[in-house]
């Protein structure tokens, strides 16, 4: 035998991805997507200052960025009155979800999370022979209790929790959510994502307790500040598992644009409060748009719009692929009863309009 | 208990870091090097055409990169005469090796590295729970022969053997390094890190033949195209090993003005051509002045000379403390007794100048 012997767990894992990215699409369709609505990226962009800092600090592209993310965390640390202890850095919120699994979840230890919610979670569970239990959704949200009480019952190493709630852009109380913290099994780490919170109604994340070691609370400036292709996520917690993440991830894997684009980004909350309001028109008009042919949107507290097509996952899978078909990409809820749904991101005005001319033959085609 | 129950092997992992990063000593001493000379960056910086890429990739930052890496593996596969298959992009060498190391690595597994060599494969395999074993340098060069040995004896999972080598600068040529590869042993994977490799005399690779079993090679944007913050690192092998690096990667880890970035830089080969005239310049000159002081450079097929400075590594431990002390970022060997030189990166002229001016002085300090 020549060449690699992988780990067990390795040879255990399937080849399958949690996501196959629109240019993938693209190159199979022979062209590009006329309205590029499935990632919940959101195409208002980054502020200018970011985009300004983005091409200066691309001259200083020789340097590694800073393994630190010094700066970085100051200025998250003194937005969110928190210290830079109490916050790790990393490529994207996917990158700390993969951290955290790995420093929590050994071959065989039980995690918590809701049927249908992010699979990239899932993803690296199993990427560290994790067993995932999954909680049902409750009338298109997340169970909060239902996942507490799962996590007692089979002693989670943690509970995933995405607060506002994706694919489904439902929301929860943070009255709602500090009693699950504080409710939160004994052992058991609560991941708060919170990557939509920007665009969602002021009550919606509890106050920050950076020391509380029953919560990890994710965020990210790929949604509001619109810099998805940057890769800058972070987390917010107990300075002990804050250390924790030294120990295994890639100290100079953040990149030095990126990180520059971040800070920049942070610092212009004026823009921010823009995007959110550009993000909340649109939200009304892709409503307006699914309830003139007949379906139902649901509430949103994020940059997309949930559409129950008001039949079954086939149907709703038929209507996905026609708006795919008319250069509309979107995405959907994997299971059922979720599956009902399409997923559409927040556009602008002439993505929309797009949205709007392929909706009505999409939902023939698929009626038909 | 409340909060993190973390893993036994996370448990057992030491808080230190492979690195601290010139920026936190810079913090440290309260004022910015004068000179960066210290983590072999490429300080004549990325082709303006990379640069510009950048430029515009940052007003495109809103979407995600392309998971696939598609556009750059294409054009990878192009310039190297292979197919995209075997070839897998990641976040920097470092982060290839970490997928890497959690591929093969299981508690227990052995791995054959040299004594002194890059500490960052020395962090992921302790990670993993591997143990390391380590062969002596040679006439401060990695040793083949006795790396190949020690695989064999150990039943390594694989051998990590860097050519050129870094930290001495030194290098074998493709006829050695092809014998290694015909003589790994059976089930053992040769990790060939090339980081360097476009700063190296031109028989220094061995042809690519990517469908061989038992080496995986390891190449950058960070060193000869001056793009060390964009992390943008690929790895060339068997298409099944390839394959198997999507079991676990970041998917969505790449940064997508890093992605635009490499590609430009990759169709810049004139620009790389001259940064390497240029590198071999500063060789000189660094070679110059170390020689006009009584010390002795290595030869170097690198971007950096590393300099014996003629006593134990206390003297150059005092030497590079002195230097550090006036403001010139430089790094060492870490283990003896490779450990009595310093190591110094190529600079531009002005950077060059500010060692020059340091050196006497801190020569006489640390002589004292």
């Amino acid at each position: 035998m020549t060449g690699p012997r992988y780990t067990q767990l390795i040879d255990s894992l399937p080849a399958s991805v949690p996501f196959v990215g629109p240019e993938t699409q693209e190159r199979a369709r022979g062209h590009a997507f006329l309205a590029r609505l499935g990632a919940n990226e959101n195409v208002f962009g980054p502020s200018p200052r970011a985009a300004l800092a983005m091409t200066r600090a691309s001259r200083e592209v020789w340097m590694y960025g800073d393994p630190e993310n010094h700066d970085l965390k100051s200025a998250l640390g003194a937005h969110l009155g928190v210290s830079p202890e109490n916050i790790v850095v990393g490529e994207g919120i996917d990158g700390l979800l993969g951290y955290l699994a790995r420093l929590l979840v050994a071959p065989g230890d039980p995690v918590v999370t809701s049927d249908g919610a992010y699979p990239t979670v899932n993803y690296h569970v199993a990427g560290y022979g994790g067993v995932i239990h999954k909680v049902p959704y409750k009338d298109d949200r997340e169970d909060p209790e239902a996942l507490i009480a799962a996590a007692a019952d089979t002693g989670a190493k943690f509970v995933y929790f995405a607060n506002p709630d994706n694919p489904m852009g439902t929301w929860h109380d943070a009255g709602t959510v500090q009693r699950m913290i504080d409710s939160v099994a004994m052992g058991t780490v609560l991941i708060l994502d919170e990557a939509y919170l920007e665009f969602a109604p002021a009550d919606t994340a509890p106050k920050i307790d950076a020391d509380d070691p029953r919560v990890i609370r994710m965020r990210t400036f790929s949604k509001g500040y619109g810099m998805a292709g940057a890769r800058v996520g972070y987390a917010i917690g107990h300075r002990d598992l804050i250390r924790a993440f030294d120990k295994i991830r890639n100290h100079f894997g953040m990149c030095r644009i990126s990180q520059a684009g971040a800070l920049a980004a942070l610092a212009d909350q004026a823009y921010l409060a823009e995007v959110i309001e550009q993000v909340a028109h649109a939200r009304r008009d892709i409503a307006r748009i699914a309830r003139t042919h007949g379906l139902s949107p649901l509430p949103s507290a994020t940059n997309f719009v949930t559409v129950d097509c008001g039949q079954d996952g086939d149907f709703a899978r038929r209507v996905l692929g026609e708006l795919v078909a008319r250069g509309i990409f979107i995405r959907m809820p994997f299971t059922a009863p979720q599956d009902r749904c399409i997923r559409i991101s927040c556009g602008r005005a002439q993505d929309i309009a797009r949205l709007a001319a392929a909706l009505p033959d999409a939902l023939a085609a698929a009626r038909a």
